[in-house]
């Protein structure tokens, strides 16, 4: 699988990774692959939802990988991490830009970080 | 899908949740969906990693799912927050109990009836 149109999840503001994602399916891209490590697998679940529900009309989350990695230290010793992948695809259709629908319904939960 | 089976994931301890699913394993069902919200997804994701590489020899994933829960406050305020379901299936076999696959090598124990 080619390593491109990939966006890697890490600390930062989950918003910051929306973006990125968005930035690159309104750049062409029809996949987009969302990775993460440790602790950052719910914020990756997070931005693919985001992108999914509120940035990118059309797009879904074609496949959910979930794997583990071996970290080696300096030390040598290694280290098993969880990871996950999610593969998102965007159908052919109208280009409607950056802006989603507008969530229905009162109040539209900001629970998300 | 019969909700018979499923682990939902919390904070607690992480090999809780892996005790959980062995056990239900182990009292013969073939499949067992890991469940988890928010911030536990990583740990779900920890669950089912653990499982099927050290504690239930057989088993894969089959299935992994990501979507968007609104839960509904006191308030009547909607909050949107992430969820994630892991199908785990366990192939038909010799039951082996808790301890992990053996080492592999020649005449690697895995043959079927």
């Amino acid at each position: 699988m080619p390593e491109l149109h990939t966006v890697y999840i890490g600390k930062k503001p989950t918003m910051n990774y929306v973006l990125a994602v968005v930035t690159q399916f309104n750049s062409g891209s029809g996949e987009v692959t969302v990775k993460a490590r440790g602790r950052s697998i719910s914020r990756a679940v997070d931005v693919a939802e985001i992108v999914r529900n509120r940035f990118v009309p059309g797009s879904k989350v074609r496949d959910v990988r979930i794997s583990t990695e071996k970290l080696t230290g300096e030390d040598g010793r290694t280290a098993s991490v969880s990871s996950i992948e999610i593969l998102l695809t965007k159908q052919d259709g109208p280009q409607r830009g950056v802006r989603g629908p507008r969530p229905t319904g009162p109040g539209d939960g900001q629970a998300r970080p």
